[in-house]
């Protein structure tokens, strides 16, 4: 099983092209529904009251088990809302109510205990390491971090990287928290802390995957003609890499490959429609059908 | 026969790392290199009095054609002076001092007139479309331009480009020329002008191709852990891509998408030195393994 830890949340999202207000995202969703198309997924998010039943219920129709979503009484929503410029890459952030998350005390469904894999989004370092103890021995834990936390709690966030075995973050992300601007030196200290991994996502341009043994692994980005929200394409890389891993139960050079391919394709999906409209809508032959493409389409 | 028409210049470039005055560079002298280590190449330029004559007995020890390079008596080389940031990424240009190629009439040896390839690099287009006329009959002209031009002839550019059967450009040129920020609608636009095939350079992200019948192949840049110069890294790939073509004498997606990889192949080795020392350096079989290293780098 593979326990997902991150938000749940409401978000408003503004493209020159048109917005959406209050629509479901949260890096926890984005994850839990591209991990859920690979392997048995159940999501850890703090919620309030203001969030619809009928959202919880469209995660849980994809198969994602939602007993780890814990609403909290007279909170309101992690809302987030944040404006894209015309090329659809910058943006900027308008409003950020951490509301139910602030000071959320992570708590797992028993049954999550023995989760074999475990993704710790971009959440509080903090909240990241306490929830790490309520797991009895996890093959793998994986985590990401924000420009937020590494400015807020670099110390943290540096100490959550050392528990854990794997790194998935954004370039611009990667060289801030290492201040260094080669992304193959921010790899290599991002391992130093303590991970066998690091994942660095370069969004439109792919990502690349460092391993402690010297091995790399570039991949570029499936190729979209156009793309309408940004918005989760981070977390739902984190998902389908995961969730590949997961399924094939192995953690080898060969199976991390073909898992960065298949996070590439769920990114590829993410950013198709606002919010995870997308993700919702796809079905298991749409990302095996995806993944057979981006082989056809990158080979020579 | 691929005939290289282009700059021959002393750069004098600088990183935070390191300053180098006046050594060899010039798009001509790029794409040459490269296209040299593929097929027969013969290049044409403008120098001055200054180059030094070791320069000229450099690219010719390569196997590069150099009876069109055209010294103007009294004239002086055209010199770039630039300087990249900390990232070496951005550059800033200091000096572009045209000299001999402010008002170059281009002209090429007999032999070179019955040239199967041409590769107009990023000249004024005026120059481009008057050396074109010296050809009998190419099966393929391409050409690169830059933001210069775009900004002050970009009707002549667009004009160029229509003589062409294809478009090798970076993609902030790409966007400024077209007025567009999706990479994909420029390269449709591109087309439009009259090419066949466009291909939008990412820098080290890669780069993509685009043909007129909708095929579309993106590449991921080959994985360098470290970087000298970028200078040149364009121009080297449009001479591998044209060199491959050259050699193979053939035109369809197969090839192109093979001439792509030996383009960034190219572009790898080219930014791994200061100006084209390294081109200078390498060998044919160090070509061929970089090629093959790369496949397998990108395998999964």
């Amino acid at each position: 099983m593979l326990t997902v830890f991150g938000t749940m949340a409401l978000d408003t999202t503004r493209t020159p092209f048109r917005i959406e207000e209050r629509i479901l995202g949260g890096a926890a969703t984005f994850a839990s529904l591209s991990a859920g198309m690979f392997a048995r997924t159940g999501m850890v998010a703090a919620i309030g009251e203001d969030m619809p039943l009928s959202h919880i219920e469209a995660v849980r129709s994809k198969g994602v088990d939602t007993k780890g979503i814990v609403t909290v009484s007279g909170g309101k929503c992690f809302h987030y809302d944040s404006e894209f410029d015309y090329n659809l890459s910058n943006r900027k952030t308008l409003k950020t109510e951490l509301n139910v998350i602030s000071d959320f005390d992570p708590v797992i469904p028993e049954e999550y205990a023995t989760s074999e894999y475990v993704y710790l989004a971009n959440n509080d370092p903090r909240q990241n390491m306490a929830i790490l103890r309520h797991f009895e021995k996890p093959k793998l834990v994986v985590c990401d971090t924000i420009e937020y936390w590494i400015h807020t709690a670099r110390d943290d966030v540096v100490k959550m990287i050392g528990k854990t075995d794997g790194v998935v973050i954004n370039d611009s992300e990667a060289r801030l928290l290492c201040n260094e601007v080669n992304i193959a030196k921010c790899a290599r200290q991002i391992m130093s802390f303590g991970p066998k991994f690091a994942i660095i996502k370069k969004g439109e341009h792919g990502a690349v995957l460092f391993t402690k043994d010297g091995e790399v692994f570039p991949a570029t980005a499936f190729f979209l003609d156009e793309i309408s929200d940004p918005t989760g394409a981070g977390d739902s890389f984190a998902g389908g890499f995961l969730g590949h891993i997961a399924r094939k139960d192995k953690v080898d050079f060969r199976t991390m490959k073909e898992a960065v391919i298949y996070g590439n394709v769920m990114g590829s999906f993410a950013v198709e429609d606002f919010g995870v409209r997308r993700l919702l809508a796809i079905t298991k032959d749409d990302v095996e059908g995806r993944y057979q493409k981006y082989r056809n389409l990158v080979q020579f």
